[in-house]
């Protein structure tokens, strides 16, 4: 728990930074983000923490609504997004296309404005087809922008990523405000090295968007980032620039490598994690749209087939050893396929993961404050000032 | 946005009506309310408009619940729903019959008495047979008015209409609202000309209840009110008769006709739409109620033969040029059936529907506000005094 | 409605109880509660009723989430517990397993972990299996705990057991409250005789925890309790010698015998409902474990065909009679199998059951106040504190 005049030094801290761009934005992707963005997020999202630990309200907004759009199961982004809503006042409003009446051929941009009349946030998780997920988002915000514009809706609702096929911008910020917060500070993540592998999974399919979102935001830091994956299993070239260039201007580095022992070695974190190679989501994209769904179980077959040729990718004691002190931290966006327990073979041994758990639920536990933030900061102009009256209330969250 | 002294003046008018007689009542059917009632629904949702743009709270529930029971799939109404519930400070707790344990032979009178402990409204759709939706809802309304009565439940939940087999209420209402802020205002409405005509859709038993609604509201208004469809899709001829009692009192006009190009011709207002014929829905009901799924594909093959020989009732942009001053309001109630767009042939051309997008969407936007106007008006006996307090309170809705 | 100075008595009489080990704690099974316990729960519950029926409202709090987990369809403890939440000012945030990405072999402990981060209560309804519910429920509140002392999450969630295998304590003790208020207090309840008895249902498999939980709990109060059943429909004998042990204690009386004429002579309070014999219980738990399911069909072929051989198990107009004055109070825990109504032969005749429907619909209207109640006292170290300060702030639900 912290006082009240150490939250107040972060609020201070907060108003030091350029948040304006990010009023009545949405947020996409990291890498399109600033320096001072970026930190005032995790700023935010500390500042949120330390009141709710404090029994101190955040709410912001007497009534309201948030949107959520989940386009596949979800369980852990679910409940963060609803938590991120609750604690700032928002009631949770899922467009569930299952029970909805959207017709064929209806426009995502009719869609879109008939759910947000009285929407203020809006949540989506479309992550399964490469070129699709981060369209459909850039879609439902331009037409929300639109509809304000054009008097329909009396607020612009913000749009949050929950995770496109592109990038998975809350997993990844929560995941660096683990990191800051293990190492003590920001400050001390220079020259940390970073292992961001591929792992084996039985499984198939596995989005792009979490390897793609560590290394375009980890980059930042100054940190030493690896990514490694077996050949063929590539992700998108885009992002593998975007991680280039952050890492020669926050005076990190970044490399690839073919080998998970090359990778582990001296590592300071390690989060391996099974992937789908980029051409084939592609491909598998390519033949949703058509309805070759034969063709589809047959590219299966032959992922899994090739997957099994490197099931000794998985992180072992032994591959623990071999980092930095032999204590590196263990990551994971959860769930992972845990050899012996989920599957008989899979990306991590059980000893390992459970070693972890602890911090690797303390890492999942950063999602709704960081959603929480990317809302505060969408939705006022000067977020120190309204952190700073809700701590001058000072009104029970428990009364 | 509207000033302070603006909205004070609309609840001096909505001082002068009589909504006596709809305090702890249920909202059904338009034409069961007086013109002072009708008036003030529009006022109510007028001034709560108002409110929420100018970030003055409409909170006047600290906490309760909102039961909505959808028989149906729906976006538009759901969300509907739930914004105007948000707004007034209600929880939605949806009863989703498939994951209810409601058992075989479960009267209506102990579900609704079940769910309704702590509910202050339910909203009800039920739009599928004809002989139903209204029966179903006058039963849920006098089983928990029964049970109030008896001490099981501590308030009288109010019951507000989501579209039932007879009357679309909050449909009809948000389009008449969308209507008067179209023309400035509802002294200008007398003498005006609405075609709600019959248009072709590729689907088939669309429900009666969005013409029934229009006709028996429209008509209330002085306006001449066309009511257009090929022979054999009559509606119901009770609903016929209220509006030509309406048009008569209102010193307006209500005539039907089987030629689109009459209704069309000089309209201020076209509203084209498909939906069955009443005795296609008549028979509909009885063979699904008897569980003759053979002859109900039969009738769907012979409805839809027999709708596609009308697939000249569209809304075509030749039609449109006859409107007056080839300038009529396109009215829709969506999702449309458009050429081109959502299917090959449809109830209008893109092009039309295209134009008109904006208009439709401020249509769709009143109706949370129309639905939080009937929830007030049957919760507080003097609606003006307590919206006067929420703005003497002026508490910001976004801190 | 009671007078402000009628519930400060109760808030008076809340004072003297003892409910210090209830803080922070969960609720699992009536007898694992002391008779102090037992009664706040009585009287928070009437305190919370008389205040929501005087309009003051009894939110504590400004947000937070009540995590709702069904395993199995529900309609009215799913509306219970939301109601509960609403009356107390927490959302509800259902976990539905079916739109969950739960792994294959993801733990339950990081399940809970992931679903709790602003969580303060956990309602669990799990009561399929024999040996499940109850080590569910068990580990899911270890599994919090242990987060919450790890410093994952920020509160401890309070778990309330919404119905498992072994008791239904929200059932049981909605139906005490009744039963008190029937009777006109607890202290006219010392010799009157309940009769808990089994009767015919044409379906199978019910669960065990709602005669366990009456037997458990009204053996309490001096009652003198009869369990009736057909030979071979035993319950758990674990739950009997907790009956015998309290009847005991509490100067009352606990017996069994296979004559449901036996059990309705002279009785107070009749509760006649099916339930599936525990070694059925265990053997379909088997059979589902190891994915027998042939077996499985067989299994309820022979229940079935063993339930007929007592349809004369059945709640007649004649046994009635036989009650106490002829008048005995009818309880059922809904919904009931009504002969004639809902199926050709069950629990009950329909001329009783329809005598009784305003009893048992206020029997159900407690759930909600036993369920907020069980809330309150897990999380207020000083419920009567607690509830008087909501009494001083009298801050109008309605407002």
């Amino acid at each position: 728990m912290k006082t009240i005049q150490e939250i107040r030094q972060m609020t201070d801290a907060l108003r030091k930074l350029d948040t304006s761009r990010m009023y009545l934005n949405d947020f996409f992707h990291t890498w399109k983000e600033s320096d001072d963005e970026i930190a005032a997020v995790f700023q935010v999202a500390e500042v949120l923490r330390a009141m709710r630990e404090d029994n101190i309200s955040c709410r912001v907004f007497d009534s309201g609504l948030g949107i959520s759009i989940f386009r596949d199961n979800s369980t852990r982004t679910r409940f963060s997004f609803a938590s991120a809503c609750n604690l700032l006042g928002l009631t949770v409003q899922d467009l569930d296309e299952k029970v909805s009446q959207i017709a064929h051929g209806e426009t995502v941009r009719e869609t879109a404005n008939m759910v947000s009349f009285m929407a203020d946030v809006i949540g989506i998780r479309d992550d399964m087809y490469i070129g699709k997920g981060h369209t459909y988002m850039k879609t439902v915000a331009d037409s929300v922008e639109e509809g304000y514009r054009d008097g329909v809706l009396e607020q612009r609702p913000t749009l949050v990523n929950l995770q496109c096929d592109i990038d998975h911008p809350t997993q990844s910020m929560a995941d660096m405000l683990h990191v800051i917060n293990f190492f003590g500070g920001v400050e001390n993540l220079k020259g940390k090295k970073i292992a961001m592998t591929w792992a084996y999974s039985p499984s198939y399919g596995k989005p792009l968007s979490v390897p793609q979102g560590i290394i375009g935001l980890f980059t930042r830091f100054g940190m030493d980032v690896v990514l490694a994956h077996p050949e063929g299993y590539e992700i998108m070239s885009d992002v593998e620039d975007v991680a280039a260039a952050n890492a020669k201007a926050s005076g990190g580095s970044f490399r690839k490598t073919d080998s998970m022992a090359d990778a582990f070695k001296d590592a300071d974190i390690v989060y391996p994690k099974s992937w789908a190679p980029f051409a084939v989501m592609e491909e598998r994209t390519k033949l949703v749209g058509e309805g070759r769904f034969d063709e589809l179980k047959d590219l299966e077959k032959r992922c899994l087939a090739n997957n099994a040729r490197f099931k000794d990718w998985t992180c072992t004691e032994d591959l623990m050893a071999t980092t930095r002190g032999g204590k590196a931290l263990y990551m994971h966006c959860l769930p992972a396929d845990i050899s012996g327990l989920s599957c008989a073979e899979g990306e991590v041994e059980r000893s390992v993961f459970d070693r972890y758990l602890v911090p690797l639920y303390k890492e999942a536990s950063y999602k709704p404050y960081i959603i929480a933030a990317m809302i505060m900061l969408a939705k006022f102009k000067d977020p120190a000032a309204k952190l700073d009256e809700l701590l001058d209330a000072a009104r029970p969250r428990v009364r």
